[in-house]
């Protein structure tokens, strides 16, 4: 599928929901997991779920016709709520459309910026743990933060508590114990956010996942990014402040292998 | 134009904007106030916005070219952020994409119920006051009302303040005065809101753009709901308690015009 009508409700409405997969080499990464978060997300939103198979035969049917089965790159299925009338109600049987595209995923060098932006999560919504075709907050955020010439932007919700990146799952280490937000906060549930809490428990670390004030952050023995496509990645400063790097950020990268 | 290609923007990542226009046998309804804002919403967005000539020929094209030139229609204009490459960034000079679509429009038959429900507005970003392609939380809500046997979804914000519909503005009246949600409670910039504000102002009643709590609602001795689609609409029920009429409806929605 190369085009979709202009009646697709995903792109009239931002009705649907995606997922970005790291394809190593023609391997799909934690494939399980992301087709299980599509159709749980489908559940969310009140959608016709797809096949994991479905959702397989597409990414890799995408990675020939591309010829990136043999590099690095990032699989994005799409699952549109389908054509629909005018108006928001959906059609009474949607039929989604399931698109997929692929690009080659270069791992970005060295550790992260990040700035602090006005823009809010919205905990009291679920599209704020899902990855949904509705992605303009997200979009803004990462536009406030390369305003400010940092890589990523640091969001809080509503609440002003911390929630995370414009596009990954946020970390630090205090007092020698790993925080990340919970998702009551407005996060992603992110695919690397879990697989670095089970690596952490693994390690014997201990992991708290936190409703917290950005001022913790200040005080951070170290501070990084996680999503599916960059793995972990340390952040160096936070609104020009510099943080400092620690072990446990590498230990972490190795261990989820 | 009757596709786009999927890696529109405004698919991918619901980037982009939208206005909902009432055609009156061929009339357009408001338009400079429609191309007003959407190009006021491109400026926020940080998108090239479109020359409002363009946006009144789309829509003229569409409706002769539909046949709904001699009917009550609503015009939808869809300006997208463009074709993009992977990931939350734009390309350094997007080329938004404009999409017109027509259908026929019927009035509501009668007033409308509301039913309160979970998700709640972002005021904490802009795009809850604007009409963007990432729409989601409105769909859910409209779903949330229509599940529970409404019409239409009364909508607080994060800080519990009433906010309004899933697609419409909402007024009470109280002690002879008529009162709907700030913008500043995250609800749209609405044409028909402005319209209305005049309206009243034109009849010497005292108006008030306010952050209340629903509970003021109980107390009401009016309820409407506003959009270009259906003007003024009264709300005669919300979560199953009824709401009084009040002239001051039919007297605004016969002064607006």
């Amino acid at each position: 599928v190369d085009s979709v009508p202009i009646d697709d409700r995903g792109l009239l409405l931002g009705d649907g929901l995606f997922e970005t997969i790291l394809a190593d080499a023609g391997r799909l990464e934690a494939f399980e997991a992301h087709a299980d978060r599509l159709i749980r997300g489908c559940a969310a939103l009140g959608l016709p779920a797809p096949e994991p198979d479905r959702l397989r035969a597409a990414a890799e049917a995408v990675l020939r016709g591309t010829g990136l089965a043999g590099v690095r790159a990032a699989v994005r299925l799409t699952w549109t709520a389908g054509s629909g009338g005018r108006g928001l109600e959906r059609p009474a049987r949607p039929e989604p459309r399931l698109l997929a595209q692929a690009a080659p995923a270069a791992l970005p060098a060295g550790p992260a910026s990040l700035a602090s932006v006005a823009i809010r999560r919205n905990a009291h919504s679920p599209l704020s743990r899902l990855k949904t075709l509705s992605y303009l907050d997200n979009v803004l955020a990462r536009r406030q933060a390369l305003a400010a010439g940092a890589d990523e932007a640091l969001m809080l919700n509503a609440e002003g508590e911390i929630a995370g990146g414009a596009a990954a799952n946020l970390f630090w280490i205090a007092g020698g114990r790993l925080f990340t937000p919970a998702l009551a906060c407005g996060v992603l549930d992110g695919i690397m956010r879990a697989q670095t809490l089970a690596a952490a428990a693994d390690l014997g670390v201990e992991v708290v996942e936190a409703r917290a004030p950005p001022v913790v952050l200040a005080g951070a023995e170290g501070v990084f990014l996680t999503n599916s496509l960059i793995g972990l990645r340390a952040v160096d400063e936070i609104d020009g402040r510099p943080v400092p790097r620690h072990g446990l950020v590498e230990q972490l990268n190795r261990a989820r292998g």
